[in-house]
């Protein structure tokens, strides 16, 4: 695990495709490799190629556990192994199926009567078990506890003759949240739930190839298009399919279509704005950036620091580099209305610990979150600080980070977070702690308590209404907070706890 | 590839199977690697074990590419990681399904509606592609292109209700040469073709276990069961499942049952004897040294050696390792019956040439050969040298024997080999080269041609008659010769050529 | 080489040192792991211990390539490999000395008449050739061509008696610029040249040991303290060498001597303030970030930005992470003098670009700043932008950032430097490339023109006297300018030029 | 270690030089992969190469723990970066310096007042303590503690100005055991110490180059020569150093000089017949094959078998691969004189237990030679077995192959070896166990006790005498055999114990 999510919820995955590129393996290379926030465990490349000689396409995969630049070190495999003009790839966190298992690593790709079939998924199917119950019963065998599997196995038991409808068919028979890439032989296919939990994007790039010819791409986040130059086309809509064939890099559109008749309302995961998503990245079809300053104001706003001496300077520290932009936004607002307080650098965040990093058992020291952070000592010393971040969750590296500050003498500690308490374990592609691991439980909720817990003078969260207030809310915009509240849109599998068989 | 085996026939693969123990890990390390010349590519052992959190069975799994010692390097992989009182194991050679790929590595590992299921086959089917194209058209999908992968589809299949009735009605429908052994959460099953191409043994121990238990073994060849100290009981007949269960343990009995329930004649794979399995293992029922010896015997009454000047001093020389024991009785028979030749040790062959040798390409010696074997040259100058080996395929490496002999100054060189010439594909678990690549093809069986082609005075081939005279016969014993005489007794799947999908 | 510092002068090398804790080698490891950013090539550690069975000491060692995470990622290494109460460390990057040279991995460890030796070198020395021409004229034989090794020489070949004396012997003999830790068998040595080039600390901690012993430490910066807890005692002074031994742990209060009896006035590198050190770090007396921050508010007084069009909103954005406090102070400044510009986040950098990342050779992008950074396009967008930076080598990474920038549709784009431009090549330890590469060279000088290259509508570097004026200047600190001033404090060899022969 | 060794003495080193070929490396790769018996800890390689650029020579180096074929895994190594005509190499067991420590590993190379020095060592000095201590005092450094090193400093400390005076120089100074090949910039020489305890022997290749050119070779054994095709010249002689230059391959001869001018009695390594040397080599001017036999031969005249039951059938197997030669030879002369024994083959040894082979901990099996050894039973069963091996040492080994040839039901059991007990340690070269870990003093030379001490029936030895009678004699041919009789021809250095320090 990394030292940089000890304490955060954790995202499950960044899916990318590519139609139309005799380089597909390299922009899905560059591709996840800018989404690899949001999943370090593994990755996997996989790519379509038509071999005259069998006279049928062919898949070749790569996958691995590790980080995207230590999996396709070789470049030989992006430029020699990985041929082909389609790809898709897929970083990983696991949520359903034990992380251990490299048949988790995604794509999965299987054969079935209508050839080669790869499934990237971002999130987390509600009604998997049951479905694989089923399924089961129907002499179905299963390689992984992936919920991902059983999307594969919808696909190719469907009675439908078309591929396209084969897909539609299985898809409409999945609940919960899923972004999905689905490569074909010879097509490569987005999908996104009818809530749009997470986001999946569309860009293009003109002017791709050698011929001039046209690229297609999906990401999960925009930045997976910053990196190759690709422009950034539109969001997949939730509950619809996109189809990408030779026909659309002719005409320039995709062809779309719905996965059921009916739409219904959005449920945007709120927490990609708070935390998951980089501040570059668009999504929901807005800029990350501007929600989470407009986190930062909505908290100073509603939740001013009081210093007990209205003489004493008042410093405000972001905690790197995850709530850089809301401390920013806090700042901003709390001068704004008259306030003055200055946003300082208080804390140096080291960028070496990597995603193996181990301590030795007998480690020598006590504050284990040093590591990571330390403190600039004559910003902190003699004045009020106030740390801005932008969620708690078990609360063990807040409290340590927080000792740390108080180590460098500051008047008094205050603490400020653009979220409300997380009370709630989520079903669609987050993984928290189990509830009683969560801070807020274990204090029942009662901030004050909490702020004991972490020893600060002041502890205030973002309500849940201003976090709302903070978001965008045109055009049918909507979103899921039930981690916050406990409200959860879509049912869930009664059997759908934590299935921990390896096999 | 080994460059052990460069110019032979390659077998593929060994199992191994452990009921009773709770180092079922430790026991499946050795008896795999007893049976490391039976497949070089890649190892995997699985392992049962009940989990009382979960309530049912958990199967732990390890696999890779590599030999054995270096694939469970990490000792704690056998005695923390892959716990639990049953084990399969498999060491592999690629027969169907690409080398190169992992997921072709067995134990194959699946969950279906009865439980896990692990899998590891030693064979090759012959009517796999027909079910598999069965199997995809009702929806089935397909993870790899090896045809053990149809066995799992077909057990979860079934209609029927008992575990144990599931396989037997899967193991009914496949044809050809399978030597299984299957793990279910609690029950071990061996299982071998109505044909008993390839061989497959039990194994007991008792006191096993410190409090005086019994165990019991499955093996390829019964050099697994020496290594852990473990008695062999009996072969496992053509057509029968064995079902190993805690009863077994108790009873010191295992279940027998027939896939079919007619008996039909054995088709035992003759090639066992003449090269495959080790010298110190018993298979279908006999010591194959006794038969290597044998060969060697036959071959020396049929096809002697003329020197041209009678007075000169004949040596005999093995090819280490192979032909060591069929040249001892090539001499001892030659000598028998008044002849006058010498055993000799004139090649020495190096050891350390591991199985990922690479010569560099631009390499700066002309005969290849040399890295393995060296000549012992006081013994080989000035005589007449007669070498004995089991088996010539492309003649390649033969050829460059001969030069090296030769440049070691005998007056004649005189090549015996202890089968006929290798002319037809295997369809039941060797690996040839393609028919036009084997030197007999070359050379259109002429055998004169082909001992011009290889540079000796002579060369001569075992008869086909007198190959089956040196094998046992008793009991209803019978021999597959296809390899040798193109007559199959199993027909083939006209789709059954190489398939080379990777994914 | 790390992507970080592609086009940044690469310091070379931190030194940490431990006396009186059993567990000196896990101190070490993290005082290393703080200083990774001087040296990310290599690092080793060595521990000394007494063995009783021998009577004498032992040295412990363990080196490699790559980062201190890597290399120590067996945790037994620092628990039980790496035995003693004493340790020195190392992290590198090559400045003399063939990078790719194992040999060259510091600590050097000898065995000399008076026991082993260790030594940790941080600096570069201007006469080692001339020395090492002496010695081997003498009948000594090099191991590397490092300039470390002659150190080690000098000191077997003292005539003094004593061992200290031995090493103010050699160090009296040595020019240039070393922070250095030696290690005897029970004594730990830290020494400095009489001009201070880089920095050098003394720590310690009290209660340290379970029966509350006093452990001493060395380190290149403080933040090496700051990781283990221990508290900064003070500077090791130029010219000075500190004996720490048992009697220190008792007394509390450790040796010292100094090199030479004349002092002379210290030339500490002034680039550890605009680039090497960490800003949480104090050196040279003082702390990193005041005099970070000051060389931005200096920049912002001398060299403000005048956008053409006074009505249009001015941004300020870091380049991340090396720019944030500069960038800090000079947007207070600026705004303190009526000025109305914005501090934004306008670059994200990823932080998942490790050491040896590697881009493929037919690579897909243009624009290679991309694996690195990204913008946030809506705070750029149609917005003056001002770049502020620590310093400009080759100018190939600032152009390409700032085609990045204008990507994302600024009006304009002003270019501010926190120190002048760099035309010399330093011989006290960093790593430039080579003169001619620099593009203040290329451009002579001329700062138009090199805006012109870089493509901005200003450029402007901090003059020498303002950034003179930005760092600490009371009780005698005086400081080395060389690489802006061609104006080398120390003679340097004439025959110090690189040294390629890797033996 | 090698499993293979575990119970023989261990002999250190193979050595290996090219000159006048530009796939020097390459050559001395196969050279060293020939001779991969003679050591199996590590292995190096050095070449030189003139560099117009520098307009001097460079050596290029690559050493690792591990065997050939694994340390020169990439193949660009040898066709890349090891580039030059002239090249040294070295496989390594530790005789003196520690196993583990990577500086030992050979060849060691150093820069000196003339130039670069490459030097690879097989043998022990026998006075090397006394000159390190004699060179500390002077003021030396070590960097290993092996005694190899001190070559290298005498050579540079030498006062002669010819380099090959000052290599004459430093090598009338040492006493002991040294086969050596030392490289300067561009000379190759090759010196062996007055007493030729070791092998030496000298090669060349005509037409070598694609312009016709001669290259010369140095090798411990002449195996080395037949890998490459190169022809055997002779032998170096005892006392001599040849040198080999440009002038060489021009005139077809070797400079000669000798380091003593008086010529001494030779005291050849008798073991090296017995065990050390591959059969198919040539060493001390004799084929190995052709003594070794000659051991089986005498030990059958001297040390018959006498079954008790005169009419049971006897016979007669070797331990494979060391005593193969010898049980030829013992059953030859056996039946020679009217004797009616069998030559079998009873063992058949894995040659799958690589290098790094470990038995899990907790093994579960007894007879831990069984992962090495299985038996033929059915020609052990009920007969009179004698097995003949080369040497025992601890006796661990021999003790569990008597009791695995036991478990196959022989009748009898003989033991019969071709050398005499082994009591003494070996001060020229030789690895063994202290001399109270040897079977032969455990029972205070009591021939029939540790026959009982191994089970069997009958145990015999050699005797010294009908050793020395197996052995050439002519020419003044003449023997060390001082591990059996203590008798040491050279004297001891008394600090010459081991040397435990790693640094």
């Amino acid at each position: 695990m990394n030292a940089d999510n000890r304490d955060k919820p954790r995202c499950h995955c960044a899916v990318f495709g590519v139609f139309g590129h005799p380089a597909a393996a390299q922009f899905t290379y560059y591709g996840l490799l800018a989404q690899q926030h949001r999943g370090q465990e593994g990755s996997g490349i996989v790519t379509s190629q038509f071999d005259p000689k069998i006279n049928r396409h062919r898949f070749h995969v790569h996958k691995d556990f590790g980080l995207v630049t230590e999996i396709y070190r070789d470049e030989k495999l992006l430029t020699e192994t990985l041929r082909g003009s389609m790809a898709v790839g897929h970083n990983r966190y696991s949520t359903a199926g034990a992380a251990d298992n490299r048949l988790n690593i995604q794509p999965l790709t299987v054969i079935y009567k209508n050839g080669n079939l790869a499934v990237a998924h971002n999130g987390n199917l509600t009604n998997f078990k049951q479905i694989r119950k089923e399924l089961q019963e129907e002499g179905t065998i299963f390689q992984t506890t992936s919920d991902t599997e059983v999307i594969l196995h919808l696909i190719a038991r469907s009675k439908k003759k078309d591929q396209i409808d084969q897909i539609r068919d299985a898809l409409s028979r999945i609940q919960g949240a899923f972004s999905l890439v689905i490569m074909t032989d010879d097509k490569l296919i987005a999908a996104r739930d009818q809530s749009g939990f997470r986001p999946l994007a569309l860009g293009r790039k003109t002017n791709a190839t050698p011929d001039g010819g046209l690229a297609f791409f999906i990401a999960s986040e925009t930045v997976g298009f910053d990196i190759i130059d690709a422009e950034y086309v539109r969001d997949i809509e939730p509950g619809e399919i996109v189809v990408i064939d030779r026909e659309s890099t002719k005409t320039g559109t995709v062809k779309s279509l719905r996965i059921h008749d009916r739409k219904e309302k959005p449920h945007h995961c709120i927490f990609e704005y708070i935390y998951f998503s980089r501040p570059d990245s668009h999504i929901f079809g807005h800029s990350v950036d501007k929600v989470r300053r407009k986190l930062g104001k909505n908290l100073a706003k509603t939740k001013p620091v009081h210093p007990k001496d209205t003489g004493d300077k008042v410093i405000v520290i972001n905690v790197p580099d995850s709530s850089n932009t809301a401390t920013m936004g806090f700042v901003q607002e709390t001068n704004k209305h008259g306030g003055s307080v200055k946003l300082e650098i208080g804390l140096i965040r080291s960028h070496y610990i990597g995603r193996t990093f181990i301590q030795p058992k007998q480690d020598v020291r006590e504050n284990k979150v040093k590591t990571k952070f330390n403190t600039v000592k004559g910003v902190l010393k003699d004045n009020v600080v106030v740390i801005v971040d932008d969620s708690i969750v078990r609360g063990t590296t807040s409290k340590q980070l927080v000792q740390l500050v108080k180590q460098a003498g500051p008047k008094e500690v205050h603490f400020r977070v653009t979220s409300p308490p997380i009370k709630f374990p989520c079903h669609y592609g987050m993984d928290f702690p189990t509830p009683n691991e969560l801070v807020a439980n274990q204090c029942n909720g009662d901030v004050k308590k909490i702020g004991d817990e972490l020893g600060v003078d002041s502890l205030e969260y973002l309500e849940i209404g201003d976090l709302l207030d903070s978001v965008p809310q045109e055009n049918g915009a909507n979103y899921c907070t039930a981690c916050f509240s406990g409200t959860y849109p879509i049912p869930i599998d009664s059997n759908q706890t934590k299935d921990e068989n390896e096999a």
